[in-house]
């Protein structure tokens, strides 16, 4: 009796782990703490239901990329068990070097020091713990295997990864705009000359998906209450760092003190191998854990911060096109510091501006591909006669401008489209 | 104990049946009619599941009527009981003078009798039995009522006909792409100025409601083979009209014999009310039952037709965005003639060319209006920024040709697009 | 490039046609007639979504079959490709015997000819075309094949027949009752000493289906109005079939009126070919037709009883445990011969009683059996400490009384439970 | 234009809020917390789903609750808006006591302090806040309102509390069997004698609802990783309690602190109102952030627990329907110390035995009653003759064994089932 895991998933219903050592990897402690990291940070505080995980949205991913190749090689594709196990290996690890709120992480940890950065230190780490296979997988992570497709899948405009997080953030959103048809897509999947490819009738589901990601980007990720959440917790930890590294005293897990009190380079991480095991015990319970003991610091502008978290009483927040003009800005920063009695130098984290942007189909990315039944090949943006992807594919940049409620008032309304 | 008539519904669960008054009308044996008349009459031999009745339908609009008007009460707006109800019965009588699979039945009705003038001789003959709510509701279906946004409701680019049908049809195809937030659209109604109108931040919402039904209308409503089949129809009833007029014989029920071998005019129907009765007892059944039984007709092209309908061998279609040319045509006409060995004048039933058409948005007919929260309302073409709506409001017509399988070879395929 | 046929599905997303042997016999006549036959008769009277085809069914059992077989091979359980296209043509044939209105049909044919009589000549017939595959399918559907856990698949307490059917019959209905974990299950699924069984965690899952079935038999297929609308339409066909005995003239399709004016035998049948030809081109159109026709026929009983079923005029209906004793239904038919004015011996076309009865599982039937860790194998019945099988085993007998509104008045409501 | 506000929910598409006190309410920071504190604790160990919140279930039986009166209202039963307001305040309030991981929990806090106690105490400090309402609110809950049925759809056998979380758990752990018709059941809600009570024809739900019950509990509730999962928790509190009340150094934050370092007893609850604003800052990510950094504790035994938890290396369990006899749970004892080398005394943080119940309907607590047209009233378990609810309502004991995998090796199998 051969016996296959299998994890129920509220999307897909089922999820069939392909091989033992995929599964032997999800069961990695550092696999296991995707289960706590939140896959869209702070968004529950506008959707409720926002609340599914990073390992979830990686098996989802798993799931898919698994159907994807049964697809390719039902219409005579030949791609190897091998193949197959590091194409899941490496959607597996597309995530690995999240860490938790990833913007509010960026703030915590050193300038050069991405995200990508990091996964490259776990995978190499990880590589040495399972052989081969993870040094394939590696590969069409990084573009360098030959099948290039299997790159495709992982990575590019029309991936695994983007048909799960459309498909899951829908379903835990309730935002029905987003929800996409995945199954479909995945059957039309075909392979034109070593390149990923879409069946000529599968157009109108790309299209579709398309525009779903766009109406997702500014219903849900780029929600305006989201980005008041999420650049509070920004400031926050812009905040905690500054006083730490001006030597305040300063509550949290010893995972989070390292980062907190030192400024570690890429060079540290690298010198260093114990930092990288310091990183991988992060999750989103040592900062909300910290954030809430915070809201008593003797630091007036750090508690006040966090009480506006934790009592949800978030920035005020207001859209333009245009930049906000400079004089508004300095307004606000100037009846900051007067109404909460603080320096001016601080009144930065109570008012500030920025800038949003979203494009839902880059046209200088790598296409996605029409193949046609006389085998001719089209970019999405061309075969389309339903959508002007030309229009689609303009970025759209927005200005906020955060300030808390009684600094930004019901005049400055008039700068909101 | 007030007792509410409940239906199931696989798209809402239930549907209440808001008054006495409205249950009578679903059960007059007029109304009851509908529920052997399907939505999408052959659209099931491509999509298997598409095979939900008028009667489903029209229950389902019933139930967004009134979920819509409960939300405009609830922010405040006065709408009577008896407001709601005739709204209610103008959305029930919106499809009542439909016949059994439209595009055909208009090829065994006259020339001038639409199916509005059926629907307007309904309603009247209905109108002395219900009295004056019936009048009230024939008001708003006519734009007469001093309340025009209840007309809205029923009738205009965002009314809940729309709404549930591209939510059931996507339903029933299992074309997922079709799927529409019509719950949050509905909730976001509002009224201005005694106009319809959608809350700003339900502008999402409805730019996804028009991309889902321009879609629709490429993956569904003019999905090639659903021509075809549509055509192969048409071509049918055209055949055994012309032969009725000629005086050959042809099996079919009573009422549908009379629109055989008649000509009746707009006129006729007014002189004579029994005309009424026999074109309410019409629905799928005659057509099918007929066509099965003209499969062994004496007319060779009738049978041939009807045995390729039931066989399920439909016409080869080939689409194309210019008009095909005219040498082309002739040619299929020609080449159609020798093998089936029939007489040129018959050749048009077995090969021919026509155009279908289909706009999303219409700029010309009335807007969907958006209402800002500081009162503004603007034109959804000009609210959204995600998509060049004007693009979308451009027609897209294409031209296709029909003819049997020996006829248009694959080198014919050099015009599909 | 390997084409696979695709058939969207509401229920299961795509079904993908395993074999293009299996494409051709769906596309043939005699299978595409289910298009036009509804899996549940009249229910969609009670229940209006309830319009699915037996068409459908039969796909979704196609599906069901083939994802249990690629489970079982991927548990290490040999089946060869033959073997899985035999299977899947087996469960395809298992419902190609049922003609329109299941019950109704029973008394428009004679009495010696059962479904599964007609079953057998239909693919004895298409045995000569299809050859081989064929035989093997028709020795898995009589269990006469070796690897008996296939006839298992099709045809036993837990086939995907049944698995298919609630599914489905919930989905269109609305009755969400019915809803079962038909992938669960099947992903439980298993061999043990040749028979098929499901895998101890399953065991939850074949409860709720248990559970399930018996309460769609309540909700859905014993509904007190749905048993109401069938019966009126047994008794349409019984009258039909008895004026058109005695020579009386009557409307219908010629298909079906070779069945109204003659007593086929099964000996008739073996005989002349011609009559399964008949036969095979009756839907539910040619019974619609004529009941519409014979709505304003000259018999006053044929005719009462068919505007009964087409304006939903439906016979009243009472249940009771108990038989109704001989004195009421001797006055409910005396009461209806004077208020129809018809003679005494056509009475029973007015009011009469009969039973219905159902059991959720038999243990008289083979057991669905439950294979623990440990290899030892036990009857659900035995095995679930949830349910009391034994309860749930024991049919339940319900007596049904049927006549019009004013025979069966208020009074009588004494016999309900 | 009156503002409602509205969440989007997963699994009921839209809450909308009744009123702007309960707008209020939702927003105080002690409701707030509940988005931080997950509904099933640890059981995303098993079903990663199973993230949703106590909050998330919270506005869904608030939705429910809406709902429900409504249908009461429609039906004809005058229910106040202000008993309505109550009503819906009352469920807010019902779960307002729980801490994070519930189980767990109760190890941290001192013996008498139930979570009764505490949501007893967090009404009362909101009463003084938020009024009369509140206080109407509360005699709802104590069942001391004069509309009993108030009381019974806060709390009773099928309460709204019970209809939401079988489907909010099943929806988020993706078990299908747990879906249950709430929709149709508040349908079918009437009011007899002033009892709660369900028409007769929604019988068939209110079986189906307490199956679903008795299945989810398997399935999910008690299924034994989940169990397992949950004692590793409740003996890492328990140890670090022991460690903390005999001095030793444990990191946690200030809230946590308090409740380790301390034996808190209701008294001190009562003369203290401090206590009951450190209890209201205590939320999943205390816990969790502690137990990872109790990974690296000195204390052997504490930081075996937490390594285990951390890096999902469970307890193995066995379950039986007898009590395991006590010479194996010494063996177990003994072999654990001699294996992990620690002092016997401490042995039982690594093996011990213990029971789970289940009874899916009480027949001692309130009935669930089913009004027949004629007014009759039954209790379900007489009513249903589809189930033996005498069977349901016994409760089913097993007994559990947990150890870690290399004291509970394979010989131990036989214990189980």
């Amino acid at each position: 009796m051969i016996k296959k895991k299998i994890f129920n998933d509220p999307v897909y219903g089922f999820i069939t782990i392909p091989s033992g050592v995929i599964f032997d990897i999800i069961n990695h402690p550092w696999f296991q703490r995707l289960t706590r990291i939140r896959q869209l940070g702070l968004t529950y505080l506008v959707y409720p239901g926002a609340i599914h995980t990073r390992f979830q949205h990686t098996l989802g991913a798993l799931h898919l990329m698994s159907e994807a190749i049964d697809t390719l090689r039902s219409k005579g594709h030949d791609i190897s068990d091998a193949e197959k196990e590091a194409a899941c290996i490496a959607i597996l690890m597309h995530d690995i070097g999240h860490g938790p709120f990833s913007h509010a992480l960026e703030h915590l940890l050193a300038g050069d020091l991405s995200h990508e950065h990091l996964s490259a230190f776990i995978m190499k780490r990880l590589g040495s713990q399972y052989g081969d296979v993870m040094n394939e997988a590696v590969k069409i992570f990084k573009n360098e295997h030959p099948k290039k497709f299997l790159h495709s899948l992982v990575s590019s405009q029309l991936d695994v990864d983007r048909l799960d997080y459309l498909n899951r953030d829908s379903f835990f959103t309730g935002v029905s705009e987003g929800v996409i048809s995945s199954d479909r897509i995945i059957k039309m999947l075909e392979i034109s000359n070593g390149d990923l490819a879409v069946e000529e009738k599968g157009i109108y589901s790309v299209e579709k998906f398309i525009i779903a990601r766009r109406l997702m980007y500014w219903q849900v990720y780029l929600h305006k209450t989201v980005i008041s959440a999420e650049m509070l917790l920004v400031k926050i930890i812009s905040r905690a760092k500054e006083l730490a590294l001006r030597g305040a005293a300063l509550f949290s897990t010893p995972a989070m003190s390292g980062f907190l009190y030192h400024e570690y380079t890429l060079n540290d991480f690298e010198n260093n191998p114990d930092l990288l095991e310091q990183f991988v015990l992060l999750d989103d319970s040592d900062i909300l854990a910290s954030v809430k003991v915070w809201c008593s610091h003797q630091d007036k502008t750090l508690a006040y911060l966090c009480k506006s978290l934790i009592n949800r009483n978030l920035y005020k927040i207001r859209l333009n096109y245009n930049e906000f003009d400079s004089e508004t800005v300095r307004n606000l920063l100037v009846r900051s510091s007067e109404i909460y009695q603080i320096e001016p130098e601080d009144a930065h984290y109570y008012a500030f501006t920025g800038s949003i942007e979203n494009n839902a189909y880059s046209s200088s990315s790598e296409k996605i591909k029409i193949l046609y039944k006389n085998g001719e090949v089209k970019d999405i943006a061309s075969a389309s006669d339903n959508l002007n992807i030309s229009v689609l594919s303009d970025p759209i940049k927005k200005y906020y401008l955060c300030a808390f409620e009684p600094v930004l008032s019901k005049r400055d309304l008039s700068y909101s489209n």
